[in-house]
């Protein structure tokens, strides 16, 4: 079989590229392993921060993509390893859930239930109440503290519909105390493609991203010199005026066509 | 005793200038009094939608300022007014605290807990949290609710510091619906101010607004025409360098300056 492209790097977003919901895509499977067949090197990335990178993982595998937790960037490990040089070991208040709460601990942060602290960090967090945004207020009145997001996304697709995504945490944090995130390190931002390049141990030259969203992976992608597919199993539909535009490299039905 | 100004109506904002937390400020109960066997006409506005009229009135009777509920105006009752001649009846759900939902239940709305509604209202509500943040959301996708608040305010002032306001909660729904709430009643809306006026069936130009926040109680007073006092008793400093440019027809250290 032969691969679309020759780069050793392959990134892949996964809802709306390697699977829907609780199926995989057509392919899928199939062109995982022949990449890894072929000695390419794999990671998969996603924005949320509601899971683990080991639970994507066992994910994957179940769904038949045997998966490592180590080929996993997701949102919650990219916010844990930016602050780390930031901030290293830094008092922190989470607007979140446990899985990134949990990450924050195993990266050595004082993750606290109270005002004391240097940082809040704010995700997409379902069990947001205005106990929080107060606490978060009351950190940026008392300490100045600054504040770092996962991710951008004003909503989350689910099944027949959305849900409020971390755009709603961040803009009543942000209403509130008078003071701005500096920095959302989930896509678009190149903060989580870095994690992604270096996981993979390959140059952005050298890699390619394949994701099903315009503004996010491949708007990404095109800054930071990797090649871009774009599949329209997700998302994006094939006459959206922006693929003529932003012109990625590929534009496939889905990710089965990248082996010929 | 000489009242500084001829005006039969007079309308006065509570925390800051008739009140400070549990204390009234001095001269406060003499200078309502005056002012009522001189046969003119007092009401009391406030931006808070947490306490009923009656709670205002009981509140300012127990520090020695006997009053009727029908001589408060606050943002619940100004909002419940405005939507009434807006959608009479229609379904709502609110962003708010019990006050807020009883004054819209007494004035024929159908206040909902789920998304089947045409209006969503945002109000100050320390009972916020994610779950009422997405019926909001699923309001906006599923029927194109319109978004209607109470007041514009960031923070509350409470003892020792301050709380997250109506702001917060309007800014998270705007956020994640993508819709802009298109009506904010209370204070530096023309729209409370008008209610007030009503109340006390005075004209604009016979009126006298008595507060101690620029932005909203004397920028709110100039645009209707009425007469505008500061008081110096709460937030604004003499030295701030909006006095000169607003130039209210007094200024003045606390509401006993008002009599002579």
């Amino acid at each position: 079989m032969r691969i679309a492209l020759p780069h050793r790097g392959w990134l892949f977003d996964l809802d709306g590229t390697v699977y829907l919901g609780e199926a995989l895509l057509p392919g899928a499977a199939e062109t995982i392993a022949a990449l890894r067949a072929d000695g390419r090197r794999v990671a998969f990335l996603s924005n949320k921060p509601l899971f683990t990178r080991a639970d994507y993982a066992e994910k994957l595998t179940r769904l038949g993509i045997p998966t490592g937790a180590d080929e996993v960037v997701n949102s919650s490990i990219v916010l844990a390893r930016h602050l780390q040089k930031l901030d290293p070991g830094a008092p922190v208040f989470v607007i979140g859930e446990a899985p990134l709460i949990g990450e924050l601990r195993e990266h050595g942060f004082e993750v606290r239930d109270d005002a004391e602290v240097r940082w809040v960090v704010i995700a997409f967090d379902r069990t947001f109440d205005y106990a929080k945004l107060n606490t978060a207020l009351q950190a940026v009145r008392r300490h100045d503290a600054r504040l770092i997001a996962t991710n951008p996304d004003r909503t989350c697709p689910v099944e027949g519909g959305e849900i409020p995504d971390c755009a709603g945490m961040t803009a009543a944090v942000e209403a509130v105390s008078g003071k701005q995130v500096e920095v959302v390190v989930g896509k678009p931002s190149s903060i989580i493609l870095q994690v992604a390049l270096d996981t993979l141990a390959v140059e952005a030259r050298d890699c390619v991203i394949v994701g099903d969203r315009i503004e996010t992976d491949i708007v990404m992608g095109k800054r930071l010199g990797l090649a871009t597919v774009l599949v329209l199993s997700g998302i994006t539909r094939g006459d959206d005026p922006r693929i003529a535009e932003l012109a990625p490299d590929l534009v496939v039905p889905g990710i089965r066509a990248l082996l010929g």
